[in-house]
């Protein structure tokens, strides 16, 4: 089934990233003076094979998992937060939902693997969905975090709820987001095999953790990594071993707009360990992928060098949930509203 | 006139931006995990004297003026092209009515010195004002860009406008926009003044420029700077003997917000200098400036560092007309929307 996914996933249209250069040449502007706006715009001309690229219609897929290796203590919050947050995003009372309503964009929550028990709803401030594939992953401390089985089913179960929403919204453009009681553990993790960076390196403080619990931190991936010898080239094996349900997730809403020709934004250190996964299925992918800011997680930086992904914001968040995201989703949109709109030297009348 | 106004300036309430902390530290977030929007919401309180501060009415004032100095050659365009950008902008085809168009900003286009003649108009994409106070500068290379005078007369005019629109359309953020053949050699020029940095670290290509026109505008800021010996004690001196007065207009703009206790978005290299000079007048205006961006022109750094300013943004722009502003006013109205509308810990029952 993924390998089904995957197959299907193509580079996008160099052909229409030309013409998108050629017409950012000829509007009113000096040569390239809109900086990364320009190269967002001309990347969503080959990602949507046109230059006719006005985006109004975005969502945000803010995937829930908990994590057995909380139970070393290796998060500030209780793990009953998880379910908590997701009440606050359906009460319209978390930053995502507050972020996004200005934003005019659709919040979808997705129970992928968490120890909660929702029913599906929808409030006037965003979906629940449920796609729970684990009540909470183990403790890969001393197990794997999930099955093969279970890891595969993440990211498919993602995958289904992006694709569906973007083929029913007609969505122009996804955001990914997560929320999930010490996931910064198994995504540095995720950034550690895949990168080959140390665990010392690219290990943060999460929601804010002492001296202490940091270096124990460290030590977990460390030797969680020793233990199960994470294969990085297979990216379901790495899922399973170290990984989360949301990690997963993430995964597989970011195939489903590549598959979908739809632009996707990454959030933080979360979405990105989700992109880390989705781009070792599919290198195309990438194409497709806006990073949607910097965090003050320090495996972050690693992570965006590696997927050579320049980030259009950096405004020390630490948050998720897609804030990060959702934020730059405004950037996205004038970007394309700049190089549609402005008009050219020659319609103008200005002279060169 | 101009004493009197800057005497009016009165430092934010450090109260209220306590006040706002406070709130910040019982928001469901990890503490201060929304970074730079935590600290925006934040000043937006001292300056507002409220924790209510959602931001509906914005505008930017776009000033232009020509500059005497462009018969050197150094600049990539023709000067006719201010005249053939402002009617771009009031016909909705440049980048800055394009942007405030979406960000739902008022765009208001102030010729406070050009060589243009236009009548007074409401368009739909904005409204035109002439509040000519030269027609273009003196090359100053050969002669003060202005008398003593006219550069007073431009900083009254900016404020003048400003605290007009302010008042009468009860805006709530207003945000420093430019345009003006030739003038970042000004802009540039105040910079080394100011803050001691050498014109040849301070001066950039502007719209493109090559190696030998680059290096006979680092000679033609340094020959005037020379000559004229502005006075960097005296802002006016600085403004009358290197500056334009789109430069002073904008200063006058940034001493209205002030004044009038509304937060003020500056742009790149050209507001930039504008503030260099409303803040040498009264250090307090400081306190209610935002820095939209920073720029590619090498200069805007020196400039926010000395200014003590993070840029809200940092795209590569390098455009001016206010286009970095009002792309950072929706960041800074997104702050303003977390820090009202995200419920606190008791409020929304999550746990601590």
């Amino acid at each position: 089934m993924i390998k089904e996914i995957v197959k299907k996933i193509q580079p996008i249209d160099e052909e229409f990233v030309k013409k998108g250069r050629s017409r950012t040449e000829n509007l009113i502007i000096p040569y390239r003076a809109m900086g990364l706006l320009n190269d967002i715009s001309e990347q969503l001309c080959g990602i949507y094979r046109t230059c006719d690229i006005e985006i109004e219609r975005g969502a945000v897929f803010v995937m829930a998992g908990d994590h057995g290796v909380v139970e070393e203590g290796v998060s500030a919050f209780p793990q009953v937060v998880t379910c908590e947050m997701i009440k606050a995003f359906l009460n319209g009372e978390g930053v995502i939902s507050v972020l996004a309503k200005k934003e005019e964009c659709k919040v979808v929550v997705c129970d992928i693997g968490t120890k909660c028990q929702f029913q599906n709803i929808t409030s006037s401030y965003g979906d629940f969905v449920s796609k729970k594939v684990v009540h909470g992953t183990k403790n890969f401390l001393k197990d794997l975090a999930m099955t093969r089985s279970e890891a595969e089913n993440s990211i498919i179960a993602g995958f289904e709820l992006a694709d569906e929403y973007i083929l029913k919204h007609k969505l122009q453009i996804v955001a990914t987001g997560d929320m999930g009681i010490g996931n910064t553990t198994p995504s540095s993790a995720i950034g550690v095999v895949f990168t080959g960076e140390s665990a010392d390196k690219m290990t943060g403080r999460g929601t804010v953790i002492d001296d202490a619990t940091l270096y124990k931190k460290i030590k977990i991936i460390e030797t969680a990594i020793n233990i199960h010898m994470p294969n990085k080239n297979d990216p379901i094996d790495v899922l399973s071993k170290v990984g989360g349900a949301e990690i997963g997730g993430i995964a597989g809403v970011i195939l489903a707009a590549a598959k979908n020709r739809v632009p996707v934004i990454i959030d933080g250190l979360i979405s990105t360990a989700g992109a880390l996964i989705a781009y070792n299925l599919n290198k195309n992918v990438s194409d497709y992928i806006f990073a949607g800011h910097i965090s003050q997680e320090p495996g972050h930086k690693i992570m965006l060098k590696y997927l050579a992904k320049k980030p259009i914001l950096d405004l020390d968040l630490r948050l998720g949930e897609g804030s990060g995201a959702v934020l730059a989703m405004s950037i996205v949109k004038q970007a394309a509203n700049m190089f549609c709109n402005v008009s050219t030297f020659d319609k103008a009348k200005v002279s060169r």
